[in-house]
């Protein structure tokens, strides 16, 4: 498979001709070849005009067809081979490793989503009969969920094939029967056009709609305001800063027609260390922390940024392991030149703060866009005092705050920001402030994870990868696991609807072999 | 129970000192006893500092101490007896029976809440078990909903009962395990203290915490638009105007943590009548419509403003029976001047439009506040040609908008705005045509009904009160029926939480007997 450069508008290859862009390497800080069209206003409109065609014939294909079609995304992501992996090497600075497992994600992923379509649970199938001697008479009323229309999906830069053309967003939204367009990511052009092939190519191998899916090119924000404000999209999905998150909150929210907009956006995701863990931890407990904080160049949403410890020997002994664990890593190239450079930015802020005391640095590397990880420390009040300090640095830097006592602590953790995660190490000797500190973090965070560190998002049912604002813009919902099918979907009530006009979910013969809700009742069809 | 004009901020009753209103009577257009004192800025920051420290702990008392205290409130309120019906019947101008029947649906829905609330579906418990042999290892991971916050509900003025103090909005809030404020509605502030002490009476029986709910009055914005930025709010739920709800979307758009509000609007319930279906109803079908439209001098969210047929006999002689059975009814007290005012002004809007035709009108009244029935009959291309036609006029006024064949009727279909209900009146021999609406109809409201009239919302598991923008501002959600609970939730994600700090809807031992996920695979406890 070849990379032309082209846009992916339905089934035709289409070069934009609103400018161009090239690709960066970040390891050598060096164009790559080739140059990508990048949309006209026209080219949106035809995305935005295919997409409504096909909503109508996309989200009435046979729920099985609908699972074989994500499932083919993934057999045709395969099938590009290792070119998709050098291609994505190349573009991101990321080893070939995590790639090749992120590649495994993407396409679990959308075989995930294939299992969902075919359980049928997300369809909310409830019935309630008919009551018609009562006074008033009750009508047959049948509910059912439907796809929202098409969605806009955003390509993200840190997760190239798993949060990008056919990751996450994109998996749900075509899982729950609404054609996506997708804004490919301008730091990885060639993997975006890659994979957009191959999710064209399972279109068309599926004989779905032309407009199910289209991937275009843009510079700058015009065309991501443009999708977004665009009458046929009724929904976007986002993963990025938190300034370009609430920028298509603004758009989205200023429409005639106002659309829901889920921006994962920005998360410190502290980590509360308690006296007992850290005793029985020690060294590997250092270790541990050091190798989540520098995972990926420290490029994760869920990267522990912020460690709260109570004062005392523990705590200072788990500084100490901490710097001297950091002090072996090696710096890694950061994605773009653009992220390495809001880094830095972000380390020197740190420096010039009165009360933040560099604790210690990973090694230095010459190459350019490498991400040297860092540690700084503050007491508590410090923290409290000044807001700048929750502000997240998206790289391998770790705040950590020393609290005087449980109070102060306590007094932390409801301090913070939402968060797309809240880590709680503890033993049961720290049990009665572990059980002070849960409910205020379930006030703060989709996930709460104990005894481990909250990078490593598993795609399953009962996963949350969300939270309160800023952590996202909809803390009701998840964009990674099963549950983030749920987003695109709007409940539709069908009252004395004809029998052969009701559609199969709701059939009294129940022909998907849904688990239905009947008159009150969970039914489970065998 | 007296009527003191004070408001209930927590335990407490307090008088307002910023201002004050007085109840209309519509009927006689006269300002009744007593005074009802206004919430300064000092009464809403008590409110919400109230809610804020009750929300951890009733989000965690028991479901069924949850639920006992929905049924109390039930119960409390039928113990008013009939000074609630006479005084809301003073402020409202609705008729006794009408306001008997509103408090049997108001205490019913308090109780679905109770059994929403025992059966527990809305906690979505899932669980994924740990799979330690994995590379990577799989973590143990557990999901629930809790509530998302302190709620502020609006009290809407048609409903003084059920979609009021305690309506629809609070029995959801309170059974998501969410504090609740209400900003009682002006038309009818004496029925709200009498509703509201009931509340207020049944968490004291129920010991509740102090600030599970609080009732305010306000007159004009400030204190809905205080209610709304205040940081301890996190959601919000509206039945009112489109422009009140629209300006409440701003608010909670720009606040530094944006909050969803539920705001339902505005909708004119297009009703196809197709051919078959006028033939074989003939004069009773009319008649069967112009009960629908006048009932509750048209003050229903689900009024059919709208109906749409095709050129042609059967639907002149429609219009000529609708006309007759319009003549008939006589003209009734509408619930505010207001209310009357804007009504009367539609109609002179409607007047002055070209291609507008006046059909019909009911009986004039000269009493205060009595709304005159009327329908008017355009032709579709005038129809498609002003957007301004679309726009509701709350009260018994219908469109009628004449097809010159079906591709026109079906063109008209897609052209209007989002709506809470879309009705069509079909027989076997109009299948093609009722099957070709469907699909746009599924698009454009939450309910659609067939040989019924939309007027009349069950409360049911299987009802979607809900719909597009502008019917409503959230079109994922209803604000009638069990699933109204959703809207204040949040999943919570449990990663490896020891056993013993787990919620009891995430225990092994399933203790509270719920249908969980487990593993992707859905389990019903006996």
């Amino acid at each position: 498979m070849q990379i032309t450069g082209e846009m992916l508008i339905g089934q035709r290859a289409v070069r934009g001709s609103a400018g161009s862009l090239r690709a960066v390497n970040p390891a050598l800080e060096a164009e790559m070849e080739p140059a990508f069209g990048l949309a006209t206003t026209a080219d949106v409109e035809l995305a935005c005009t295919l997409a409504e065609q096909a909503f109508d014939v996309y989200r009435n294909i046979d729920l099985e067809k609908r699972a074989v079609f994500l499932e083919t995304i993934a057999d045709r992501i395969m099938a590009i081979g290792p070119a998709l992996i050098e291609r994505a090497t190349q573009e991101s600075g990321l080893p070939v490793a995590r790639l090749e497992g992120e590649r495994g994600r993407t396409c679990n992923q959308l075989r995930l989503f294939a299992k969902v379509v075919r359980d049928g649970y997300f369809l909310d199938a409830t019935l309630d009969s008919a009551l018609p001697e009562r006074t008033p008479p009750r009508p047959d009323l049948r509910l059912q969920k439907i796809g929202l229309g098409p969605v806009v999906v955003f390509g993200a830069s840190n997760f190239p094939l798993a949060f990008s053309v056919a990751g996450g967003d994109t998996a749900s939204s075509l899982a729950a029967g609404c054609p996506v367009i997708v804004k490919a990511h301008s730091a990885h052009p060639g993997t975006s056009e890659l994979v957009g092939r191959a999710v064209q190519q399972a279109a068309r191998d599926c004989g779905m709609p032309e407009g199910v899916f289209s991937m275009i090119f843009g510079d700058g924000r015009n065309v991501g305001q443009a999708l977004v404000s665009n009458p046929a999209i009724k929904a976007v999905g986002f993963t990025g800063s938190r300034q370009g998150g609430v920028a298509l909150m603004k758009t989205a929210a200023s429409r005639h027609e106002p659309i829901p907009v889920y921006a994962e956006m920005s998360s410190v995701n502290p980590v509360f260390m308690l006296p007992g863990a850290l005793q029985q931890g020690g060294a590997g407990l250092a270790q541990a922390f050091v190798d989540s904080l520098t995972l990926g160049v420290g490029q994760f949403c869920t990267n522990p940024g912020l460690v709260l410890g109570l004062a005392g020997g523990e705590f200072d002994q788990f500084v100490g392991d901490a710097v001297a664990a950091l002090a072996g890593k090696g710096a890694g190239t950061m994605l773009t030149p653009g992220i390495h450079k809001a880094y830095t930015g972000g380390i020197e802020r740190l420096d010039g703060i009165d009360g933040v005391t560099l604790l210690g640095r990973g090694k230095a590397e010459g190459a350019g866009c490498a991400a040297q990880a860092a540690i700084y420390l503050c007491e508590a009040q410090a923290y409290l005092a000044n807001a700048a300090l929750g502000d997240e640095i998206f790289g391998p830097a770790s705040l950590f705050v020393r609290c005087r006592d449980e109070a102060e602590l306590l007094q932390v953790a409801r301090h913070v920001e939402g968060q797309l995660t809240a880590t709680v190490h503890a033993t049961s000797s720290d049990r009665e402030l572990a059980a002070n500190l849960l409910p205020v973090l379930e006030r703060k965070a989709g996930r709460i994870l104990f005894n481990g560190f909250p990078t490593g998002v598993e795609v399953a049912h009962a996963m949350v990868h969300g939270g309160p604002f800023p952590a996202t813009s909809d803390s009701r919902t998840t964009s990674v696991g099963a549950s983030a099918i749920d987003r695109f979907l709007r409940p539709v009530c069908y009252q004395n609807v004809p029998a052969d006009l009701l559609p199969p979910a709701l059939q009294d013969a129940n022909p998907l072999h849904l688990a239905r809700l009947v008159d009150g009742e969970l039914r489970v069809s065998k």
